[in-house]
């Protein structure tokens, strides 16, 4: 915080304040808000929920059901020339904060966060090799135990989140399976589409284990693929390839996205690649850093991120491959293993 | 709008979105933003997420991974005296705002939602009919098919949420099972205490269905209550009884919560009952009208809440009994109608 020039922290929802102290706000009207300043770390929770608060090296002041909690956090976080708010925190509690520190900068808290969470210790990237690895398992089970012809997306998308909850993970985070046509759409949400012999079904899911997360895209197709399926599949497994094998220590984000891009631009489909290669992970299923154009951050040991380049052809079929990374000095560690190829399924 | 003297509405994450347009923004990084003017409407979208928004009466603006979303936004909104921006924005999309709308005052959209959202159609006290019914099915099977004693809460709790599902929510929202002196904890979260005979526990879910919301609670007990346990659980009935009686079109909201305090405090439990009485229901689990002291709002039909008192001794055992009713212009219908008596559990 001294070095960024923040006088006080505030961190409400998300991921930042269990990151910070084990504690994770509820996602309600009522605030929660830790306020950190030079001299002090205070947590302000609903009075009723005051007694799931784990002890820590804070203090509480727990606020009851008539008081104002953002006059609280005001009184608490003094006069700060500078002040950075969780960047999830709902934009009523800052409306309410602007008035009443009336001469407070407030920055979002992800430009000190991001330092912090970016680089992953030995037991955060533990934490994900383990989400990563029951990803897989549930990836390994689907050709046997998944039937796709005749079913809807939304039952596959069911048997995908209930392995993933077999599997290890305490919660399903998401779950896409994009089918036939619908799987030019790259964040389709699972419908009442019958998948029909042919078609190349996307399967984008994710978890939480122990606090990490896990995404993993595989592209499947139903009985014997087309020879354009097959063909845009094996471009795609190469650009992931490539992105992957770009993802060295110092190499700037976007440089990376650049390389895999070259891939599907020299083979002629670089139109239909319109997301970036890839994004951080870690607590939050989207993270810094993100591998995209414009963002020249040098990569360093420690970060952790998804390489996931895909094609999507309007109205006709789509294929995405995802894997999650960890850089380290000795190379990058590809998390998941499952295998890449188009898989063909029942 | 005009009636408020809003010149423009920003809708994002969250449930105003929705329920103007029928599409949930995605709650990642990439902003997506309803942009709502005197003489426009337009959904600023990833463009990877394009293909999700169903057509209606508002404009696509899709932007690509290396623009900037919030300057889009901010040409697109004008230049207006008034802002209201959605309650449950991600703050780094306002604090990106700001300084790029510098004469804009900004307000929560929920000073203007809130009047819409608050009075329930015919068609959404329906919605939240079916989903208050589905959780009287679950709570209905809770004595036959749940075994408590030996067993921890997480475990209740799992067969709490899969009951939620199978009983026809899409989503479990929340899962509250909180035993013997946990019970005293109003949001606590299960976690491996082991139940005991004896123990008093307090069960309080709910899930989405067709996009409305259940919550319900009752508090059951393992075998025989203890003589204090029965007591202060009829205290509440009672209370909760009173409470409902209380509301009706023209009262006060915080004159509700006064009628249901009025039996606990006269019971001499007052300092026990630490969370206002209710909170509105609809697309949002938490919503306006909220019962709680200080509330003058008057009732008005079609609003839709929660009554749920409680009683909580720290250290020892807790009593919540929760109903979701609508206000009608012939009185109030309670739409949970699971017994609420004190259930005596295996």
């Amino acid at each position: 915080m001294a070095r960024a020039g923040v006088d006080c922290l505030l961190l409400s929802v998300g991921s930042d304040l269990p990151y910070l102290i084990g504690y994770e706000a509820m996602p309600l009207e009522r605030l929660t808000m830790l306020v950190v300043t030079k001299d002090d770390a205070v947590l302000v929770v609903p009075e009723l929920e005051a007694p799931r608060v784990e002890p820590g090296p804070f203090a509480i002041h727990a606020w009851g059901e008539t008081e104002d909690a953002v006059l609280a956090v005001a009184a608490l976080a003094g006069r700060p020339t500078v002040a950075a708010i969780g960047d999830t925190t709902w934009s009523t509690f800052l409306l309410g904060l602007l008035p009443v520190m009336a001469d407070t900068t407030f920055i979002p808290a992800s430009l000190i966060m991001r330092e912090l969470r970016m680089r992953k210790d030995a037991q955060e990237i533990e934490a994900l090799q383990a989400a990563a690895h029951a990803a897989d398992r549930v990836l390994a089970r689907i050709p046997s135990e998944v039937r796709f012809e005749g079913r809807t997306e939304r039952q596959v998308a069911r048997a995908v989140t209930d392995m993933t909850i077999e599997e290890g993970h305490e919660t399903s985070l998401f779950w896409i399976v994009a089918s036939g046509p619908n799987a030019a759409s790259p964040h389709h949400e699972p419908g009442e589409r019958v998948i029909e012999a042919g078609d190349a079904v996307v399967i984008d899911f994710g978890g939480k284990k122990d606090g990490y997360c896990s995404d993993v895209t595989r592209t499947f197709v139903v009985g014997e693929p087309s020879d354009e399926l097959r063909k845009v599949h094996a471009i795609v497994e190469e650009a992931q390839r490539v992105g992957r094998l770009a993802a060295t220590v110092g190499a700037p984000a976007q440089e990376v996205d650049r390389a895999a891009r070259s891939v599907i631009d020299a083979a002629g489909f670089g139109e239909f690649f319109i997301h970036r290669l890839g994004h951080g992970i870690g607590r939050d299923g989207h993270e810094h850093p993100y591998l995209v154009e414009g963002n020249d951050q040098a990569l360093e040991a420690g970060m952790a991120f998804s390489v996931e380049p895909g094609i999507y052809l309007p109205g006709r079929f789509g294929v995405r491959i995802e894997d999650i990374c960890v850089l380290t000095e000795a190379g990058l560690l590809t998390l998941n293993q499952a295998d890449r190829a188009l898989i063909s399924v029942e």
